[in-house]
């Protein structure tokens, strides 16, 4: 969230702006962090609250705000069908793997435990599977023979940093084009 | 296979000697190719033999021929356990892909279809299941917005031509060990 925040304040990713931060953890540190460089937060907690009655907050306040493209990041939850059909491809998740190889979680412990000599981060679409929507962009890193969980996500977020404000500014950009679940560059297919 | 020929010869694979190339047909092209660079050939048909009595044939050939090391390439059959059995951790596999991504058939064109950015070729020791063996070695390549199958197959195909030398050349030096199922140089792990 940072890194998209300073990426857009660079100037990186053209006409984009940074509206709100959504958490659904009032404790979350981004928020706070969020907040001391005066970008809009707000903290929409789950207790006591079906997914529907959460989601209609979140949708809400994305409305309110005039949200043109959400960012997760480090979410947990898979969004509703409904949830993702209101905001149609522009909806984007950054997870650090290649995809299609170790969705899910725990995931650099699983690529190291498999054995790849390379690994990397994805941002994709964010559709109604788990870390399946199609894909923006990648990077790719070098898994170490002496890494430890540790080491191999610190080096993949080094390059996540990088990549976020990349998709994200092809996606804002509009320059794009989905041809059966290839994203590539409009006029390219 | 002539790419680990001609590594051989330029002394890229230290203490390798390319003593057989055995095909399953006596049609196939590398053969004729082998016999071209005074290489020994053998071609072991399948017809009217049991799945045993054709690898059989093939592993009395490799012991006869003193081969400590066996390189498959474009070998569509999964060998059986008895035949991996018998040459533990000296099976090598190419595949045209980030293994654990795009096991099986039509590598490439899954590749394309899923819309990844990078995909690679992967040397692994063959064991029982289809491309699961541990990863020796990996290489990456980009996938572009108007690839076609042919044209990252020859991207992808020129890193192979490098990756199955460098990860042989490993095999032969021992120098490495296998923890779980990651291959790390040996005391690194």
């Amino acid at each position: 969230m940072l890194a998209l925040s300073d990426a857009i304040s660079r100037g990186i990713v053209p006409n984009a702006e940074l509206v709100l931060v959504v958490s659904d953890r009032s404790d979350a540190r981004g928020l706070t962090l969020a907040q001391e460089k005066n970008i809009q937060t707000l903290a929409i907690d789950r207790a006591g609250k079906t997914r529907e009655e959460h989601e209609a907050e979140v949708i809400s306040a994305l409305r309110k705000y005039e949200v043109d493209v959400i960012c997760l990041a480090g979410y947990m939850r898979l969004l509703s069908p409904g949830f993702i059909e209101g905001f149609p491809r522009r909806i984007l998740n950054i997870h650090p793997s290649l995809l299609p190889s170790f969705p899910g979680l725990d995931v650099q412990q699983k690529a190291i435990n498999h054995g790849v000599k390379w690994s990397g981060c994805t941002v994709h679409f964010v559709d109604d599977t788990l870390d399946g929507g199609p894909i923006v962009a990648q990077r790719v890193v070098p898994v170490l023979d002496d890494d430890t969980e540790a080491t191999l996500a610190e080096r993949i977020l080094e390059q996540e940093h990088l990549l976020y404000p990349e998709a994200l500014a092809l996606v804002i950009s509009g320059k794009f084009e989905i041809v059966g679940r290839r994203v590539v560059a409009a006029g390219k297919s």
